[in-house]
């Protein structure tokens, strides 16, 4: 047995839809420990959650209370308590939390709510911490953050507070196509071939009224000549990313850009905005959400305290 | 028993994907009898396809050879044998069938090709037949046949051929926004709302490069505003349609144009169109590929005679 067992003075938790990760977290925002589950939120009634957080973090609790700060699906109506979203203009990393009960008298849980922007109609939970996180590495930052992923996040930052924010379903799209649709047949299951990709981001930005039909052609052309799997695979993002680009014009033209994802993912971006004349700084989102949750507890002890 | 069983001069097959329908057919082109079955090409192994037919047909085959006229998704590569595409352009009623090699003795198969087009790619498998029947309803015909469907076809026909045409994956991009994405949870299963359809429809064709970003509107309305399901259902179908006719305008812009589908589906194109200040003649497309089989069976005779 260890001498000493890890001992969390707060505890920070990332819970999405398929996943759940928790941070064991020191006062001074640094972290001690981590661990992870597939007990997502959409696989979980609501009393299922409190069993489910208590098996990733029990070894981390003392005999007092400790507090738990959460962010992601698990706020959503279909979570484990609704934290119901704030308007933009908002400043992600002092949204209050919403307090939820609890049996096991250790805890004391608050989940921090997304955030939505009422015209046009958009909602986002977990990115707005993401979004904090991003602010603790870049303070001041003035310009646009893009956060790729399954809805892609494009943010309008300035003043510390997010202006404006647009949502597009690329990332689902490129999952259904690639692994649904009658695609599946010709794109490759990993692989990638940067030429194709921004020939294909390119038409989509000129043409991006085409994308249903460029999508078949993609099919056809594996059927008449042979189209490797790779460059349909490279074709297909590079058609959905430039037509996102089509749209998302206005948030990334003539402004500071940063991409925070995945960083396969946010190389991808940065070399379609490259090909348009648009220099980009990326980072790797993997620490945003634990320092965006750091964020905001001490947002909160300076409040209460 | 009965007294007569049902005889056929010769058979003909539409073998989609999904489903299989056959037809006892005259000499004259009328038909005798129908049967259909689920043993669609996308569940048979090659040695499959003579016993699924064989179940369909056997009834009204006589002593002597019964001539067997099939198309769609059997002649395809992964078909019951691959029947080449003939390229653009081309008379859709005169493409030489494949003969198909059987063990009983009974049948004589033989398979139309689909068409195929080079630049930019393009293929059809069904819908060629489908363009011959229509072709005998209207004979002559100048100008824009649109076929609404999983993958619809957008066909420029003139003096009898198929000079052109582009696939738009708009109906299987439906189905997989509707039935498997995040948009599931904010979509009916059925009905309709015509004002939200066309005002999607205007929405997607002014601007088509924000399509993935108003598809996750839908979502958004439907958390924070109560969207209701039909609204959505019919948002979701005029996003897809508006941005189809924007890509497609070139197609329907100053031309005649026919629609021939799904009643349902014909009169949502035919609306949208309208709005756009196009008169469209609406078809039910499901007797056209029977009639298609019957004008390749006559030419066939023509030729062979």
């Amino acid at each position: 047995m260890s001498a000493r067992a890890t001992y969390a003075d707060w505890i920070a938790v990332d819970w999405g839809t398929t996943h759940v990760r928790a941070w064991a977290m020191a006062e001074d925002g640094t972290h001690r420990a981590e661990a992870r589950s597939d007990d997502g939120m959409g696989a979980l009634s609501r009393e299922e959650f409190e069993p489910a957080l208590l098996r990733l973090i029990e070894p981390w609790l003392g005999a007092g209370i400790t507090p738990v700060l959460a962010c992601g699906m698990v706020g959503s109506r279909q979570g484990w308590a609704e934290a119901p979203y704030a308007s933009v203009p908002a400043r992600p990393a002092e949204l209050p939390p919403v307090p939820v009960a609890t049996r096991d008298p250790r805890l004391r849980v608050a989940i921090l709510p997304g955030l939505s922007q009422k015209a046009p109609p958009d909602v986002m939970r977990g990115e707005e911490t993401q979004i904090a996180g991003f602010l603790a590495e870049a303070p001041g930052f003035d310009g646009v953050l893009c956060l790729p992923g399954t809805h892609t996040k494009w943010v309008h930052l300035s003043a510390e507070e997010v202006v404006s924010f647009q949502s597009y379903m690329t990332g689902e799209l490129f999952e259904l196509l690639s692994e649904r649709s009658v695609l599946r047949h010709s794109v490759a299951r990993a692989g990638a071939d940067e030429d194709a990709f921004l020939e294909a981001v390119t038409e989509a930005l000129s043409r991006p009224e085409r994308l249903a039909q460029r999508l078949f052609s993609i099919r056809a052309e594996s059927v008449l000549a042979g189209l490797g799997p790779e460059v349909a695979r490279a074709r297909l993002s590079g058609l959905l990313v430039g037509a996102e680009l089509a749209g998302a014009r206005p948030y990334w033209l003539g402004r500071e850009v940063a991409v925070a994802g995945a960083p396969a993912l946010a190389a991808l971006y940065a070399s379609a905005l490259a090909s348009q004349g648009v220099a980009v700084r990326t980072l790797d989102a993997d620490p945003l959400t634990r320092l965006g949750l750091a964020r905001a507890w001490a947002a909160l002890r300076e409040t209460t305290t």
